[in-house]
């Protein structure tokens, strides 16, 4: 019941220090959703031992160059390897950004799969939800930058509840019935004993949830929609002695998104999009730590794992 | 009087095994010629600590993906780090590339540079001058592969002889005399004497050069374009095993390669564009080893030096 977010470019704007631009990979089970595919995406996909199958979905924040052109070589490579499935792009902006790609790929014959192109333009005050399987539901919400952007909020559904195995053999439980203790319902036995759902089951783990919220300037209005998150990604291109220049270039500063994980009291900040003038991050982390301690760097490579948590009762 | 080429990327289609699609720097003297753009290019640029600085000229085999996908990212950064200065872009189908750049720049605002498109197709029998300064010519040739694709020939031009220092004062040369001299020319000494110029200079070293052949099927047709080239590089996508596959795909063998290094009577061969099947290249190597001696792996981040040749008596 893997839910987990790997980052593989961490850099704004250009590769540098090492690092490459945007772009991350949060695995729920065995589907990979992929979220901005700056140049290295699939570089760093072959340097994790990271697989391409599994990507169905990929979500844009929107349509600069460091979020958006490792996707050509991406989709050149699912071509190259016959891939037949279709491929859903969500972006704001999604016909502008059909028209680029399919401009792009016109000279490399045909792709042999569809890709499908879903907008996820949100205005202010608008939350959308712009995909949903059985398993979980992204949404998109509004973030403020130079052009269209987009955050996505990924969502688990609620599971059922869990049997407890010793009270099937205990209470003889057919199979529907122990579907209806799952679903919550009160179970009748064939002497006419009801019993409440709280006697057969333990309540489901917690749907885990992640946010992304990348590129952006200091905004509250994204607080309720965060609110409580597992895991907040939230970009923090400056250090705050740049506060002004981040504003006037319509990014954050780490302290800032420490202020936004505060204000929504996500259980955890990750810290990303750093400015190529910053070699070493620590200076980064001390300053948003101040504000909210569960802070990390978002670092290339590494796994964020988010684990059930206890269970609601 | 640097003449060195540095690899940047050496796979084929997609990045696999850890190295990256084709791109390459030949530099002479400061100028850096930047040769196919692949995925990856910046991102090697910034690991092997390679400034994109004194890039003014990229020449581009074909539009196949993984010779192209890494020159929107390098725009970019162009763009972001304030380039003014204009770029120029040779390609066989120019005014395609064009188009493909356009449209998947608009939505990032002003370049803030010119770009120059230069057609540089060649059909066959026709090797064209597309680039011409004081210190080398370009010439592209035809290449044979599945979409119209051109090789490089960079050839430093005919320095002039050298000045023996003790002649200057030895005869008390004046300027003007040692120009004359450095050209070529006969010296008139005041006295009448005449002063051949073998008497006052050495002959100038062998003017370097370096031809690039990526991606073709084998075609002799080459050969007398790259003959006697100090370096070559050739593509070696199979191992000759696999010689029909090449032919099919319009690709090279690792044998093939070496056949037109010989025949070509270069002084050094450098394979690659291999193919992401092979994780170890050694078996390339060898059975290139067995028809051109003098051949050696193209590896990432290595960097081949053409030193000056004994000087032409």
């Amino acid at each position: 019941m893997k839910f987990s977010l790997t980052i593989l470019g961490v850099n704004s704007a250009i590769p540098a220090n090492g690092r490459v631009p945007t772009s991350q990979i949060l695995q729920v089970q065995s589907e990979k959703f992929l979220i901005d595919c700056g140049e290295g995406c699939q570089i760093r996909m072959d340097q994790y031992g990271i697989g391409r199958s599994y990507i169905n979905q990929i979500f844009l924040s929107h349509l600069h160059g460091d979020h958006l052109f490792g996707l050509p070589g991406l989709l050149y490579s699912f071509s190259l390897n016959r891939r037949k499935q279709a491929l859903h792009l969500y972006a704001p902006q999604s016909e502008l950004l059909r028209q680029m790609l399919l401009n792009l790929l016109s000279a490399q014959g045909e792709l042999g799969f569809e890709l499908v192109f879903h907008d996820a333009a949100a205005s202010p005050g608008n939350v959308r939800l712009v995909f949903e399987n059985e398993l979980l539901s992204v949404h998109s919400f509004p973030l403020v930058h130079r052009v269209p952007t987009v955050g996505y909020l990924f969502r688990e559904k609620q599971r059922p509840r869990n049997i407890i195995p010793e009270k099937i053999s205990e209470y003889g439980l057919t199979v529907e019935q122990i579907l209806e203790a799952k679903s919550g319902e009160q179970v009748r036995l064939p002497d006419g004993r009801a019993l409440d759902p709280e006697e057969l089951t333990l309540p489901p783990p917690e749907p885990r949830s992640y946010a992304y919220a990348s590129d952006t300037m200091y905004s509250e209005d994204i607080v309720p929609v965060v609110a409580g998150v597992d895991l907040l990604y939230h970009e923090a291109t400056f250090a705050h002695d740049l506060a002004d220049y981040a504003a006037e270039t319509m990014h954050s500063t780490a302290r800032q998104a420490a202020e936004i994980a505060l204000k929504a009291r996500v259980k955890k900040l990750i810290l990303g999009h750093y400015s190529s003038r910053y070699k070493e991050l620590a200076p980064l982390l001390s300053e948003a730590k101040e504000v909210f301690p569960n802070t990390v760097l978002g670092e290339e490579g590494r796994v964020y794992e988010v684990p059930f948590r206890s269970a609601r009762k």
